[in-house]
């Protein structure tokens, strides 16, 4: 991407749109510049999400003095799940929309939030605005910045558990962008654990940070630390969980035929030592023409990966070497609004 | 493709190789013009079946008088699991290989055959030899001469479960061409079927042919005839293999996000009427955001979609709009030797 020195500077935003907090960034050749941060708003009219998206970016412009309008592209990595209405991508997320669910801390009647057709107010040219589902985001990050081969899984393990999938060098998108949602997947025909959509016995439902480990009544903090301490229950519901967890990826590596997976999110991130074993031989003990040399690892873009993946959706081509020579996320500031 | 009247006509081979059977059929611009189908070989050297199918395709040639060396490419749809050795695709069907399995029915002792490598001999340009799993080859066929939609599903339901995916347009092929072994996903944590794979708990293991209504103590067309005429033990049976096929369908669509499913296989074929609506309620009664407006139907190739899909992987895309509206494999003619 060559550019004269006259030349205005070209730069990206980012905007990753999480249930509990948005952050919007900035980048420049050189790398991301800012990132500013702020919990996601819960009422007012369904455009809100997206209205407060525009804000942040305008606000992380303005903290760099930048012109908003020498921004070329966003790239957004947002929870889901997706619907597409004449032709423009929303959000439909549970956590969001109190017109959704019977939650009663949701001050909204919220059931669709616009998403492209707000942000195509200001980022009107063709590919000039592209969103993906923050764990599919997440894995375009890996494929740009990490080190995930053409054939691979990208997990987050949180509240919720969320998947990208590549095949072939080709992450997946699906009919209204919502592949990857294999923590809906159905797993057991016994457990009455109740996910958010409704199933019962899925991943999600089972092992998703909410419901992991309930029947012992206290904190997955505390089950984690009792679990490290040698107490039999906190033990029995860790391998429980990484059993399930280890299935699914096994059943997604069969499916796929993929080689290697990375994991983030919280439950995972503070808790990977005890994990990491439990879950790789549940794969590996399993019909060995797909799960020969299948790896397993964390992420290695840490707790910026969504934000670094909302990038590698619109970057020019031609910066990624550079970033990826220095790694100028690893300095990113980060700051929090109210 | 236009030719001069001069130029020799370009042809090209499709190769079908199953577990009890393997065809071999010549097509021109025209059409498929003749298949020869023969019982698959199963003692000899581990390269026995690969040059079985060159003799089959020099055998079809024979038959129609023209020269093999008019042959541009060759496509394939095989049995698998794959595995890529020194960069070559061969297979290692438990079907085919004495030496992967305790089946002392098979007079071998093979544990790998080899296939690419020994089409090259023949076949030796680039993109001339390609080799897909005989369900991702079937989507291949849907994908060019049926109605599969970018993002869709095709499953074989009979004494296996196999599958070939399509998302976005793109066929997944996987690490070594094993993506769509979705029958080998783990669906019950309490079912001891035990699946060819040492599964127990998986989706062919349970009612793949082989094991499905097993309990019963009667042939599958028996437990379907008896469930037409209201057997309940019987309508049990059936009842509940719908479910788990169902059950694998949904899973895939919530992790695909497809909008389509083409089903063929003996198993199916024989008993649509019963099996689809209980299909098709298992997959819709479920997260709407990923499920709402999926279909599922036969394959509308019929018993050639293998043989279709071979030549869709190889064939000049100019020829796929005139197939598509004459559709010359309906009257193919199909010889058996011996």
């Amino acid at each position: 991407m060559p550019m004269t020195s006259d030349a205005p500077p070209t730069a990206v935003a980012a905007l990753d749109i999480g249930g509990t907090k948005m952050a919007a960034c900035i980048a420049t050749a050189s790398g991301p510049l800012l990132r500013v941060v702020q919990p996601t708003l819960t009422s007012g009219t369904p455009d809100t999400i997206a209205r407060q998206g525009l804000r942040l970016i305008d606000e992380c412009c303005q903290q760099l003095q930048i012109d908003p309008a020498v921004l070329k592209s966003v790239g957004v990595s947002s929870c889901g799940p997706f619907e597409v209405r004449d032709g423009a991508t929303g959000i439909i997320p549970p956590n969001l929309c109190g017109g959704l669910t019977n939650r009663d801390d949701l001050p909204n009647d919220w059931t669709f939030l616009p998403l492209e057709s707000v942000l195509r107010e200001r980022f009107s040219s063709v590919r000039s605005v592209r969103i993906a589902n923050d764990c599919v985001a997440a894995l375009h990050g890996e494929r740009a910045f990490g080190i995930a081969p053409a054939n691979a899984i990208y997990v987050t393990w949180s509240t919720g558990i969320g998947f990208g999938l590549c095949v072939d060098g080709h992450i997946l998108h699906g009919k209204a962008g919502n592949a990857g949602h294999a923590g809906h997947m159905l797993l057991s025909e016994t457990s009455q654990a109740l996910c958010g959509c409704g199933n019962r016995g899925d991943l999600e439902g089972m092992v998703g940070g909410r419901n992991f480990g309930k029947h012992l009544g206290k904190s997955l903090e505390l089950i984690f630390s009792d679990a490290q301490r040698g107490d039999v229950s906190a033990l029995d519901a860790v391998h429980d969980a990484a059993r399930w967890f280890g299935r699914a990826l096994y059943n997604l590596t069969t499916i796929l035929d993929t080689e290697a997976i990375f994991i983030g999110g919280s439950v995972w991130r503070h808790n990977e030592t005890l994990l990491a074993p439990l879950v790789q031989r549940e794969i590996g003990d399993r019909f060995p023409a797909l799960t020969r040399g299948v790896t397993v690892q964390s992420t290695t873009l840490g707790e910026l990966v969504t934000d670094m993946g909302a990038f590698a959706l619109v970057m020019p081509a031609g910066w990624i070497t550079d970033w990826r020579a220095h790694r100028p996320w690893e300095t990113l500031r980060s700051v929090p609004l109210t």
